[in-house]
């Protein structure tokens, strides 16, 4: 008999921050859990970076305390996420999207170029994809990518195909502990063991 | 003849940020400065992480422009700065002190549990410490650290003196490219070549 159980991952409350709503950040949180997992599990540490904010003014309502009034989102210089694991420095780029294709022009061109500097010093680089229509999570090596990028700037299409991230990539698994095992399918996409 | 040049890596203007002032964060500064020195030349990319800042209310005076009208700095999770440095997880903890030693109790325990585990994930991790007074700035790995703090909890000393930093760590050259050339000073203490 199978059991049609709501999967946990997509469908966990978001983060009580002002930001979550404009941001999708579902699938982030989801991450995050994950990554808490794989911390508490002693697999993995990996933490998500502090949304970067430039603040403009700060009140101190006391000595101690300081109050923001008024900040703004800056775009990070980086990617979202990084940590070491399996003895590996780790980096990735977490988006999702609403489509069944991805668009290269959802990431910064120097995301991208963080990424291969990366990959270049000897780390783990990938992006990782949520397709909320299907309900799917993919990685790809920052190399794949690279190569489809490419051949878009070439003239060709202009986003990665659900079926690119199942040929080139690797699926993720969701379920309940961890909400994504996302290092699962880094294992078999880096051959590690 | 001797040209004593000042030294631009403790004369460096801070950055333009509110958050500067509290914190002192020239000694940040130039720590960002050698990593934009690394990154340019190739030979790392180790970032500083933003500080995280719990957001409580939003304002959306246009629909794409989000201005934050109250929000708090939080403790950081992890440390300041993490990256990749000839193919190895790298992540520190940057401090300075006005003393001719190091408290204790001006790193959090779970900054120092968060670099204790990226030691056993395999990675490098350590402190590097600016002592203003002497204009000297050291590194220290985890480990030695660890083995000093648990003296301190057994009673003993309840901070690391300029002489441990000597002997225990290793001293990082201050110049003017990069401005603080510390990865020299982790190549010594970690025998990379």
């Amino acid at each position: 008999m199978k059991i049609n159980y709501p999967n946990p991952s997509i469908q966990t409350k978001p983060h009580r921050d002002a930001h979550v709503q404009s941001h999708g950040m579902i699938f982030e949180h989801a991450l995050n859990l994950a990554n808490e997992y794989y911390y508490n599990r002693n697999l993995a540490v990996i933490y998500k970076k502090p949304t970067p904010i430039r603040i403009v003014k700060v009140d101190y309502p006391s000595r101690n305390k300081a109050r923001i009034t008024e900040g703004y989102y800056q775009t990070p210089s980086t990617t979202d996420y990084n940590g070491i694991y399996k003895g590996r420095y780790l980096d990735y780029e977490a988006k999702e999207t609403n489509n069944l294709s991805f668009s290269f022009k959802h990431i910064f061109p120097h995301q991208i170029e963080h990424l291969e500097r990366v990959h270049k010093h000897g780390g783990l680089a990938f992006i990782i994809i949520f397709f909320k229509k299907v309900n799917q999570v993919f990685i790809m090596d920052i190399l794949a990518f690279q190569d489809l990028l490419a051949e878009a700037k070439a003239g060709g299409k202009q986003s990665i195909s659900l079926e690119q991230f199942q040929t080139l990539g690797k699926q993720v698994t969701l379920g309940f502990t961890p909400t994504m095992d996302y290092l699962k399918a880094v294992d078999e996409l880096y051959h590690l063991v």
